[in-house]
């Protein structure tokens, strides 16, 4: 099993990346840490991208997934930060042990949000340089609904772009400082239930 | 009159800096965004750096001070930030408007906070990173006063180092991500009282 640890500008709290909805020992990895972990809240984003172009470490391993931890500047340590994905490494750890030492855990359902796609800011059309900046309304609001006429964008002469898209969605890493290099203000999600079985290590 | 424009990781609201204390011109520039802008704190912040010295572009002019606005991650726009630090702009040229065509400004008191020197994170001896980050009870209160036993740092093996002068003094620019280069967690400052004359523009 691999962890692959991030942070990000965004306000994703304590996010759990997977590539896939299977993964049985993650997923119960997932429930551990959202029953131990109450200061932030604990989600499952499942990316809709094939393993053959997987961009982080864990995609190499059996299991894994990718922790990310947010907000938090790049190059800067917030010690707020620094102490949840510790605890949820520990917790991950301490999962691995009580599994190996024939420890039941019981099935149910996770919640998972899995993107659909990304939206790119308001750009210039010759230079490409951005024309707006994420909404204030919707600055740090990772994980909400979005609704038709919900405000997105804010420009810099101070028009409001809003949502125009009929169906609800989830924004997720809202205004993420890595992700303008790749065109993306924010993604968009669907939430979805997953429902894994019971498991117990098998002895020889 | 030049204005140096700055962000920073820091929750500094926005602060108004000088390399000295008796600049009236700017001081009532100062006066007159506490007065208009009410969202977020507006603080005057003075340096004890020689003009020789000094790192900023409006040392070069005969009035002048920098406008710093946080907290912004370093690559990121906010749009709340970008709204503040514009509205610092047009008001500042809106009182240059109003004092060049005769307007008269009355004096009074301004509070400034005058850096009296710097602290480093706590760091290995031997290879300088870092041992410790920003307390989580320090993180994000700017312009707090400190007093002997306050919490400094969390050391990433979980002890706390806490503030041993004597002097209460105020905390400013905190876990500012271009400071960790020059070895500054924070600056500490003491809080001063400046009084300006009343002022009105000299007709030919």
């Amino acid at each position: 099993m691999i962890c692959d640890l991030h942070n990000t500008t965004s306000n994703m709290g304590l996010t759990l990346i997977h590539y896939t909805t299977s993964d049985w020992a993650t997923l119960h990895i997932c429930k551990y840490l959202q029953t131990k972990i109450t200061k932030v809240p604990v989600r499952v984003m499942v990316l809709d991208v094939p393993y053959s172009d997987a961009y982080s470490l864990e995609s190499v391993s059996k299991h894994g997934f990718s922790i990310e931890v947010g907000p938090q500047p790049h190059g800067v340590v917030r010690a707020d930060i620094y102490v949840i994905m510790k605890e949820a490494v520990d917790l991950t750890i301490d999962w691995i042990h009580k599994f190996n030492s024939g420890t039941v855990f019981e099935g149910g359902d996770v919640e998972a949000f899995k993107i659909i796609k990304s939206v790119d800011y308001p750009r210039d059309p010759v230079t490409r340089s951005l024309n707006a900046a994420v909404h204030p309304q919707l600055q740090d609001r990772d994980f909400c609904l979005l609704k038709r006429g919900d405000p997105l964008f804010l420009s810099f002469s101070g028009e409001t772009v809003k949502y125009e898209e009929e169906e609800p969605l989830h924004p997720l890493f809202i205004n993420e400082c890595a992700y303008y290099e790749k065109g993306i203000a924010f993604h968009l999600a669907k939430r979805m239930r997953l429902t894994i079985p019971a498991v117990q290590v098998q002895k020889d």
